[in-house]
């Protein structure tokens, strides 16, 4: 029997069930696509640069041929976006998801332990599973507007502890880890801390972290393209880390996992500095504004945010239901029940472009008081 | 110190050396782009479908947007192509790299073993150490023009055995493995055969075994768009299998690692069916016509191939040092001294235009008689 042949850890996995596309809505409540207002995967609503179609256009005539595993043009690039040498970024072609999972691999046996606060981005329980570590569990505490219980992360610490995930800004509930206790974590352990700034663009300018990944042994930096340099769908993500460790990590990374036209999409955006900078500004008066509106609300608690998205509280209502409503009215918001230490109360609203924020505040008034 | 976290099993693996792109021979020998000869990755030389340039600009005002894991469309097309249902097929975003991965962490537990006959694809091994099996070597027996020595396949099988990879055809040797031979491995084991055909297309119509994923309980059949749909640079690998290890897998597998435009890149390939069997046609007319101008060296011995590539036998030089005189004058070919089982005087040669084999087989008589 096959099944006998299947490991004990993949038949306790629930089948995954990802979030909603607007194709699938599309499919399913037959709402014309042009009407859908997505805010709820945490995408950039302006898209990516205009420059993108001209230079992929370039790149058909070389696609039968495989990629570099990373080309020295998008090396140069990122190195200059972030003011930190080559040797020590490295690229994943899933996302930073590629770059979590080349961690796993690079730093777990079965059977070693990785400290996770929760709620936070599910993608590390479920990548330490299948590398099958332990967990350990931490918290982002509800009752003191979700800051990290830093006490928490260091009472799990021990020997076999490999890798820590302190997610900053926060997924889902937008707040940041205060420094202090992010180097307090760092100094108290050998293992690898995993500072996520996929959300960093959107925090103030004076708390990015980068540059910790060079002043410390035992730090890593993951960063985006899918966020708000709008390239979810193109799936590039980043590590800065220190050269020891890029190394190690290179020896099982996937080699050739970025696509061509993934590589041009990614060294086009960075480029285009001016269209960055304007999505970072609009980005943040576009929270800002969700923010107003949504407090307007006295149905609902919205927690104040750092990055493009907010964690709203439902007094009134279960978040599937909250979410079901809004689904049939064209809006696409994400129910936080799936995120482990949360509940059912919970949504996570992404910012729209100005137009759509409007939109949505509008139909929610027919949800909400 | 960091390096004490780090996995015995990491610090054991060479720093990995991928393959000579053109990008990197233009920048280390000057030479004119146009005029390499690239006949070392077993590509398309013809590339892919010229459909693609209009599709894929139609998806980039989307590109901000997650993927969808795998689109309907992609499926359905591919479920004609094949005449195999939807539930039976899996699509990664790695190429069948990715779907090898998605193997191992559905079926290894650390200890278990996988067999593996040599020389093969380097890929299966590589990825069975990350994920701590044992490998179990067996054979393509070097004696008898690279056949499958089936015992060595068959004295391997014990309980721990969850996994077998048979190539076929071959990489790198060209040559299939008789379909009893398959069948008899098939039949004597629980653990999953994996028949890699990622060059079925260039084989015998009557050979492929794609179907024997649905008429057997413990068989996936690998298959990518990377050779002749000519998308190497957009890594699309699938597998076909039965729907119970399939809904195992799904568990497993990196969620949206599937890019936007890869998708449209594979659903175009797949919709444009005169270019595919024009590529298929003349792939095949490519090997013949480098067979017979390759027979005609004495310093050299060529093996018959059903692939899109050509295994040669260097009688009076070593491969590195062939390879490097070939890279001087622009022509990239493989030198098979990294496959396990080989030795240093194989190289392996890869279709190209019929214009780039001339140019290549003249090039050829400044180096070997």
């Amino acid at each position: 029997m096959i099944e006998d042949k299947i490991r004990d850890v993949v038949k306790q996995f629930k089948p995954y069930v990802p979030g909603k596309s607007k194709e699938e809505i599309v499919r399913k409540y037959g709402i014309n696509p042009e009407e859908i207002i997505k805010l709820g995967s945490n995408e950039n609503p302006w898209g990516p640069s205009p420059k993108i179609k001209e230079e992929i256009l370039k790149e058909v005539p070389k696609l039968h041929q495989y990629p570099e595993p990373v080309s020295p043009e998008l090396l140069e690039e990122l190195s200059k976006f972030l003011d930190v040498p080559k040797e020590n970024i490295i690229v994943g072609g899933d996302g930073a998801d590629e770059i979590i999972d080349t961690i796993m691999r690079t730093f777990i046996d079965e059977g070693d332990e990785v400290i996770i606060p929760i709620p936070t981005f599910t993608q590390y329980a479920i990548s330490t599973k299948i590398y099958g570590a332990n967990i350990r569990w931490a918290k982002f505490d509800k009752e003191r507007d979700f800051q990290l219980d830093v006490d928490s992360v260091l009472s799990n610490i021990n020997e076999r502890t490999k890798v820590i995930f302190l997610c900053t800004p926060n997924n889902p509930t937008g707040n940041i880890i205060d420094k202090k206790d992010v180097e307090k974590i760092i100094n108290s352990t050998d293992a690898l801390v995993v500072i996520d700034h996929a959300y960093i663009e959107y925090s103030k300018k004076e708390y990015d972290l980068t540059k910790w990944a060079l002043k410390y042994d035992n730090v890593l930096v993951l960063r985006t393209f899918s966020k708000v340099f709008g390239l979810a769908g193109q799936r590039i993500g980043y590590g800065i880390t220190n050269e020891k460790i890029i190394n190690y990590m290179m020896r099982v990374k996937p080699v050739f996992s970025l696509t061509r036209l993934s590589q041009i999409c990614a060294i086009t955006a960075l480029r285009d500095r001016e269209f960055f900078e304007r999505c970072v500004r609009d980005g943040i008066k576009s929270r800002e504004m969700l923010y107003e509106g949504l407090k307007k609300f006295k149905d609902i608690r919205v927690y104040p945010s750092e990055a493009n998205y907010l964690l709203v509280e439902l007094k009134t209502m279960i978040s599937k239901e909250f979410c079901e409503e809004l689904l049939k009215r064209g809006v696409i918001v994400r129910d936080c029940s799936s995120f482990d230490g949360l509940g059912d109360n919970y949504v996570r609203i992404s910012i729209g472009t100005f137009e759509e924020n409007e939109r949505f505040l509008k139909i929610l008034e027919e949800i909400i008081k």
